[in-house]
């Protein structure tokens, strides 16, 4: 209750503040758009299409089979969810064959089961899809959305320029805020203005938006994750100062549990999605997933990273030899590491660094192998630490200061 | 028996035609380089360290978790397996440390499993490695191999010139045949020249290998997959004349089982191997892959195709939307027919093709789905075939004419 006061109070400062008090730490759930799309067939592909159905199923697996239970609360809709106009009132609504009990049914139904219902909306004429923008509907959808129960927005921008989206994004915070409705709300924007200033202004995104979308849309690919990877480490100085409670950078979904992740891959995903602080909507299909994938996506321990309540993200130190290592600023003193390989020659790598060589203070550490659940015992900041990392894999290790050691051994 | 006279009689035409009678259909085994390298340290890295200790248990895996029984034969060793300098008698032999038993105990071993054993030289002063070469010791190392009971032989091209290669490669050939014992010879040279004539001449290395490297090394990459895939379309009407029975194009070794491939990709490197005839080299960690990749790999059903008898290798006919189809003739008027996806986008693609599209003659097949082994039915050539392949994923069928339809139905 405490927080929520400061927190009110801090946004009050700002005017454009966000003041919903959510997403304190990066959001989880699930979305649909990776693994989903815009499939509107549903004669043809009753499992996969855009249907009240499809988020009825995905409510009913984070519900039973242990997301929920870890922190996946969101059930979120991407594009194509609309009726192709707006109803006599001016007002947005789901496609009747689609979701012929409405999105408010549905919301519903998500909470019902102790979840939060997202949506998705587009700031111009359409969204990217083709269905009706936001744009000129901005306190009306805003209203909606809040009367059906929405949780979170994810407001993209196809079919509006720099200069429209300048307006819009702000237009819809202040929009979304004065329904009184705490939603959590995804700005798209600076991912259509290249990620970076001056075009795009972070301290403004901070105030306005809970998280955006700074690149290009995720497919199923390694070679994306790599290149997300590679660009995050790139403009870290402009993104780590950027991101905190309630605001964050967002790398986009994982896609661990589809078509192109090894078991390797999928754990580098995750671990980096952890140290990055990023958001971590799921994009699969959690009716079949394989067992190995949601053992991955449900490590409490790399979990307890993304949503360490600092909210610092993690940075790039170390880059040689396709061997990146990188670490996050954790509550107690203590850091997340990661050690990330893109290498692909075949055989595990053996890596070595000191804490003291990743910005860690002087000290000793106790460290703890997250993937295994494994202790590595003690190490000073000075040591050499080696680890053995599989070609495209991560070792991602958590340091917490061993008490009153540091004046002894250090 | 008739079969083998047959091979011997047409052989003795060609001056250097290969006269050893084997790889009448594309090799079938396990070789030790994109998993294994040149790890010599055994002091460190027991399990993985190429010695006899790593041979002999892959031998073991090979007789005991099915692989032999589908027709993995080959044990076969890659660099850095010997001592630094040859004894005292200018031949050959195993580093001490690592084969203190020394390699003809090790093809022993291999041989009571009823097994093959495969080994690595190289046409130039020096390994790859660093290891001693084998230029100007043809006959000797031949002789050593023969006398070692060795089955197989990789010669590599490191450290020699184009020149030097046109001389040995053939000089070697030459030398293995005199042995009077059969070992399958793997000729690397085409790799270090382009792969393509002019500078690559099929017709000779049709007559002196059995098998060659066409391209560049594999690594654990799906990326590299693609590369090779597009490679070999590209290059089909050179490639796909220059195999059959006893000479094959290689696009190297399967990486199914390692760090990189999803199951999806390893069912797509496996089911192209097929179509093109490649040698079925795994290199992998047999004993500790996963059952999914074992499944693959001893899928009896896409086994059937690689080593269809008439050895003729497939390609490809359509090419669109990052979706391409392939076919390969097999005995008795089937084929084999596999629809490659490289998308990206997150859901299966619906594909739709006729078997007339791919050079199949006129006429009604059953078609049989490989992976799941699922019968689709019957088609005429001229049906319309609707598949979903999955995004970096494959169909695999083999259609069967079926008998008399032909003239009822087309």
């Amino acid at each position: 209750m405490k927080l929520i006061i400061v927190i009110l109070f801090a946004c009050l400062a700002g005017a454009n503040c966000m003041n919903n008090g959510v997403a304190r730490t990066p959001p989880m759930g699930w979305l649909a758009w990776e693994r989903f799309r815009c499939i509107t067939d549903c004669h043809s592909f009753p499992e996969s299409c855009i249907s009240e159905k499809l988020f009825m199923d995905m409510a009913d697996r984070l519900d039973k089979d242990g997301w929920k239970d870890v922190g996946y609360m969101y059930v979120n809709i991407d594009d194509c969810w609309m009726a192709k106009e707006r109803d006599a009132t001016g007002r947005l609504y789901g496609d009747p064959e689609r979701f012929p009990n409405g999105i408010k049914a549905l919301a519903d139904y998500v909470h019902g089961k102790g979840l939060k219902l997202g949506i998705y909306e587009d700031y111009g004429k359409l969204t990217c899809g083709g269905y009706p923008g936001s744009q000129g509907h901005e306190e009306t959808d805003a209203n909606t959305f809040a009367e059906w129960g929405i949780d979170m927005l994810k407001f993209d921008g196809c079919y509006s320029n720099d200069s429209s989206k300048a307006v819009g994004y702000p237009l819809m915070s202040e929009a979304l805020n004065k329904t009184g409705r705490p939603m959590v709300y995804s700005c798209s924007w600076p991912a259509y203005e290249g990620g970076l200033p001056p075009k795009v202004n972070y301290t403004e995104l901070g105030e306005i938006c809970n998280l955006w979308r700074n690149y290009g849309d995720i497919q199923d690919s390694w070679d994306d994750i790599v290149n997300i990877i590679e660009w995050w480490a790139t403009n870290q100085n402009v993104l780590v100062p950027a991101a905190g409670p309630g605001k964050w950078n967002d790398p986009d979904m994982l896609i661990v549990g589809d078509y192109s992740l090894s078991v390797d891959q999928s754990m580098a995903q995750f671990g980096m999605w952890a140290i990055l602080a990023a958001p971590l909507f799921m994009s699969n299909d959690l009716r079949d997933i394989k067992p190995e994938f949601v053992q991955i996506l449900q490590n409490k321990e790399v979990i307890a990273v993304s949503q360490d309540p600092m909210g610092i993200q993690g940075k790039r130190w170390l880059n040689k030899d396709k061997i990146q290592t990188w670490s996050r600023p954790l509550q107690n003193g203590q850091y997340a590491v990661a050690v990330l390989s893109t290498r692909t020659d075949g055989t595990p790598y053996n890596h070595s660094f000191s804490l003291s060589q990743l910005g860690i203070p002087s000290g000793a550490y106790d460290l703890l192998d997250l993937f295994p659940k494994k202790s590595m015992g003690k190490f000073l900041s000075k040591d050499q630490i080696s680890v053995m990392v599989n070609p495209n894999g991560i070792v991602m290790m958590r340091a917490t200061p061993v008490k009153f050691a540091v004046p002894l051994f250090d």
